[in-house]
């Protein structure tokens, strides 16, 4: 098994410390992360050879998000350095029945005004079995989506697998440019998973409003390998439901259902989608796959941060039957 | 719309982090806050105009105080300066069955030894069209007993709204000094709000032991406009259901019953009276009144320190239905 | 009522805060615990006068951990100095599904590698009417076995109470050794306190498998003044339901059964035997022994840290029924 | 006395604690300022009527601003709100031979992308005396130099006196654009600081090349009131030495010179443009203005964050000889 | 030798971190400590039996200061319990030009409130040698002089050293009154130390002004044993020069001096008092002595908190000349 | 030029903040680091290609350890794993008179208890132009002796450049062994630094004991093609004076003087191993070499932790001349 490429958008996240508010905090954590970023540290942390790809700019911020993600294992060097900023976000935990806040300043960071020539993606692949990308990626900018146009497309022709997570973002592109981008770039993808709205934002209409209709409009529509769909019902900031239904084109598989007493709200698709292409690259059954990925996600939520640092055995563990919690000596 | 005078004592709130007992700390984290102070706060962050009277030292603690009232905009200009110390309280988190304890070391503050020439009510109501108490202000002092009468004889000599949180505190003076003060005081109040056990203090014995036989009596003896019953029931130091019922003198409004993971047992009450009070101003429909005030306190259960810092959109989407802690992008 | 002497290891302790792992923390919290050690504090907190014996380096983090058995009024003038090193294990807090996870690095500490010549058991007797050990101590080492022993029997031969917490340590040693090890020491022992796995251990099978029926022979079999079993189930590292049950030869006695939310995993069992000691020398009834017991050990889980810092009156007013977490003003 | 206009870019600074390098952080502590704001607070800290204007966003992070200058009592009530972002930038301690390091991340903030029709600066100006500004504020954008430009032509119209600290910044625009737009905008004023070099760059070349020499072409080629420049000698990132020259167009005035061990390096000029102001319009004689101007931002290299938080009494003690550090009980 | 007992008020000490001032604070650091609580705690840490007696509330600050108390091993078995709180300030740190700051709330305290009746002085000094007291006490209320009264003629009857720190406070009296109580307490004194100012408040006025003048007639004028003189120079909040004189009727003995970079401002004069009476209890010749409390004292300087937690081999290290602060592996 | 090979112990060193002393503190700084790797990490830093040989036991603690190695560009491939523990040691910092004290907890660490067949030195070596190491390692144990000698002679086979930091620590063994051993390793070095009492113990008595000499037959007792000799005066804890002299056999040259303003006193002299094989392999002049490596190393202090996280730039702006401290923007 070759290396798995990652590409996307590295962030510095600011959030105040426990239950604090932006008004009262005299101090932020700082975590670096990013929907594909995410995965790349996740799968690197599985024991996976991950490669991440973005654009930074030349300065000492920039190199605290290289550094946090070689800290983990992931393999920075093709990460093009240039450009003018390091996107940010301000996320304020949420409590009982007060949501998480998110305030976003990325606009033109380094990515976002990063042009086709900076990415050389047959020198990037080399070694490469997987690429995967996000729904966020093509919305940061009109030559970033062409920039991920230009990466699956080099994929496909490679024979490498393509996985997407929809990960459709209202406030950076209205629903009907994320329909038509997401479904060019469907078109080279062997993998998808996101919500019930996300897929269906990207199949559209059709027979039945099922989970299960639209898993398989989906399949058939982009001829996927694997479609997934995660099912979360959240009751407060903190406390949530989390299940999964994956689709191989003939059989559905349901993971166990999780009530997760929630630590760090961000990062859980990305968490199920790292531990999603960790099982199928590892050659897991399909029921196997749906589980360790929904248990993957099911603990990032209990870690602060925005990726998962879950080991193999520990996912094995939750999935295999011991969410009890017991301490382990 | 005029501004709205709240008066009290503002304390020096020490505590402890997270679940460490005071034995433990080294750090004590440290908020300003008072029953009344806290509704100044939350009113000025619902954009109200808002003003808050006291007594406090010429020293850098009172300073404190004073900039946290006036960074949240409440408008300190009719603080009284004299007097040698700021009142404070320890307060140590509860957690499960471990309830949160307060030691008060309050005794001989500025406001517990001023004396009524120190407020001139009439140029501290000028532009005013509401005044707000506590039941804990004329419990400081035989001479804050005075104060708050003459500042609510001032208010209705005006033609001002006056409304009185019952606040009464067993550790300051006994039920029936309570009950003869508070019932003297509500002679001028227009709207009331305590629990259930308060405003039985304050109505006395009568027919009916029911939440609504009881504001009823309340409403009829003491001519109010509104009263308000808040029903909590506690489960745990962190698990509390919260709901109210409003009585305008003809009906009964019951809002909706939050069950809430509670991040800071203080305040609660406080942010109900401003959310109360902001709603009626503001000119809401009686249910719209208590649900309003009702979903602004519970949000105040998810914030560290003793006043609401919710925005009135942050409300809102509470009273309208989303309590689901959806993440806010 | 004359002095309690405990005997065991005291380690340092070190946890990321709050929900970090230990790849993310730049901090470790510092605290000073071990089994024995947390009942000694525990029982100082309670009144009781309290030695605690071990040996430990001259060194600056072994007088840290004097410092803090100090702090809370534990006699340690009996401690030996001498030896290399302190124990110490790091500890990472659990989180829903995720659990707490503890890595030992306690392997030639002094106490460990401590003489039988070292301890003078009749000048640390002097004065004293129960000793407490518990299953981990003669773990430790054959030399620690065997002083565990002319502790039990010293203290026997003064006609003092004995008391042990099995608590079995599988990363210590395995099922066997441990099962011969404790039958030894049980026969020296009147109260012993464990969960039903470890009682099974002690007294190996026999009829019935009902927890009644293990503690009748476990108090047969040893000669017991009392046997406690605690009984608890985990749901997640953070919701833990715990009662217990005491016999007495004659009678079972069930307490209340409590759902606990744990701010820290470690101590509970400790916290349980400082206060079913408590409880036996301070001439409570059976049923308040297991009631105190299990109240008792139950406020732990709500407080930082391996020792229970709950007083007399915090533990009654929960065994009396008020478990409600009302803020105590 | 009427009050001081301030105008300007408020920035968010994130600083690691201590000795801390950016790679090394997992925190940052979150200061709000800039040079003019940093000189707003400082008046109203001296009691002075001090009103600040800028543009700010719609978002948390802005109102965090906000209410930062509140909480010092500066009016906040012509900020214009709207635009997309709050410039910030990220600041390194420095040590030793180790110096401070800057990161500014502040294009496109919604000062920098204001336009003139955004201020209204007769309404402003509405009980105004003072208008102060400095050379970073018309390097934002070309729109913010017109901006600047009709500021000080409003003021001087009315009648007002015009400050300008010159504060050349070299990563915002070259030295011959800086040049010219000083010299059009110091047509305006009455008051002038800076560097020697700045000071240069500001009158251009000339006979005498000393300090003297300068002030007075200054003074003359500008008609200024008073010109001051600040004179540093910097040892090390903690060592600096500290003095000042007042040219009334008559006399030279020289204060007092200070060693000072730095704690924070941002805003001594900040803090010596607010002392010089509230000299001046305190009425203070020439040698007691240049005296207090150094005095007052001695002391603010002693505090942490970018405003100067001494008091009056505080900068008059210092003046008048006591930098000996005794306690003050 | 038998136990040292002193005697005074322990206070809650409330500090910002680092260089913040109070205004900017969230956060207060926690130390308990006194002038007389500052001695028994370096008493006790340098091996010595320490017993320290005042009156503390029954609430869980007053067992927060005596836990830490016994954490340094002092003996606290002598406080007695009762009146309504513990004393505090606030202590602001200071650095460069700004003078630390301190904000005392201290009135009313258990101890000032305290009864002569509540000590017996003669249970209180069994077993003891030794009573040290300083010119704070004496000066919390009337009765507080008559306590030490009390206590100082139980000492001298007992045949028992006394020593007093002279320690004038203006803030608690005037010079008057100070000299007046201080002359009578110094009638039953042995040693006595200060500052040159204080001594000579205390002898008044006499032939020569000089250092050694004065100490001259301290000796002759109560009869003392050792009088001393510390000698400070500050040049700013963390640059003192320090160095004593010790007299002991015949000769004089001088320290070496001593230039320290400051920690913490609190305790110096506390931290020369223990190693004093360290060095005299300990048979220390006479120019030993002088040596021994000012390099204890001086050592203090460098470490947070009111107390010196020095050991005495590191105290010897220093004033055997090591002060190169070479690390000690 | 090929990658630089670095062979030693990485340990978890924890530190308490600030001034705070062991007894003081309740929580711990984590740092990772040993003279070696922080060889390695600075090195990487530089842009070199850094590869670090340790063992380490698989646990978390030393996979925080390895991440922190990644983080800042090490390659941590070859370190080999299993053995029981990551060697671990406390450090209080020192202030004024008061020296860092460190407490060591390094017996039975996972290097300490490897063997040589743990290493194959032909492998790690691929690719190697230079192998760094230092005389800790052959202290650890009997085995570690050997492996470095194992190390140095495939080193030497290969043509690598060798160079030692002779590093003697005195609680690891004594003189004679170290002059034994380090005499055999020098042999097969090319390249050695260390103090003047370091450099006597390796080439011991001999005509002349100035620097000069010394250098002179260190050169050619061990036919080394540059020795280095650092000369450091320490005034306190904080104040150091740093300078150092090269010789190359012909002639010697003598680095400027910084006087030093300390924040950590930790691995200042690994930060001028790495400065010195960064200049030597980046072909340096002789002059320029010792000035580097002495700007590195002053640097270093400047930073918390054990590793000098200088960048070349901000090296070469030092040893340029630039040491004010400017604020770099």
């Amino acid at each position: 098994m070759g290396k798995i490429v990652t590409f996307g958008e590295i962030m510095l996240r600011l959030s105040p410390a426990g239950y604090d508010r932006f008004v009262q905090t005299k101090q932020f954590n700082a975590f670096y992360g990013g929907s594909e970023a995410n995965v790349a540290v996740s799968l690197a942390n599985f024991g996976k050879e991950s490669s991440y790809v973005t654009k930074l700019p030349e300065n000492d911020i920039a190199q605290c998000a290289i550094n946090e993600l070689r800290k983990y294992g992931v393999d920075t060097k093709d990460i093009v350095r240039g450009g003018k900023r390091v996107g940010l976000y301000f996320c304020e935990n949420g409590e009982s029945q007060r949501p998480a806040k998110l305030v976003y300043d990325r606009e033109d960071s380094a990515i976002a005004k990063a042009k086709r020539e900076d990415f050389d993606w047959d020198k990037i692949f080399e070694g490469a079995d997987w690429f995967h990308f996000s729904g966020i990626t093509p919305a940061l900018s009109q030559e970033c989506a062409k920039i991920t146009l230009d990466a699956v497309k080099a994929a496909k022709k490679k024979g490498m697998t393509v996985s997407v997570d929809l990960n459709y973002r209202e406030n950076l592109w209205d629903a009907d440019k994320f329909s038509k981008a997401i479904r060019e770039l469907l078109q080279y993808c062997d993998v998808a998973l996101g919500s019930m709205e996300e897929a269906e934002m990207a199949v559209g209409e059709g027979e039945g409003e099922e989970c299960k209709d639209i898993l398989k409009r989906f399949v058939e529509k982009f001829g996927l390998k694997y479609a997934t769909i995660i099912l979360r019902n959240r009751f407060t900031a903190e406390d949530v439901d989390w299940t999964a239904v994956l689709y191989d084109g003939k059989d559905f598989y349901n993971s166990k259902k999780y009530n997760i007493h929630v630590a760090d709200n961000i990062g859980g698709g990305d968490a199920f989608a790292a531990s999603l292409i960790y099982a199928i690259t590892s050659k897991f059954s399909n029921q196997e796959i749906i589980e360790y990925a929904t248990a993957g996600s099911c603990l990032k939520y209990s870690m602060n941060g925005d990726a998962n640092l879950s080991s193999v055995s520990e996912v094995e563990k939750l999935m295999n039957g011991d969410g009890s919690g017991k301490v382990s000596r």
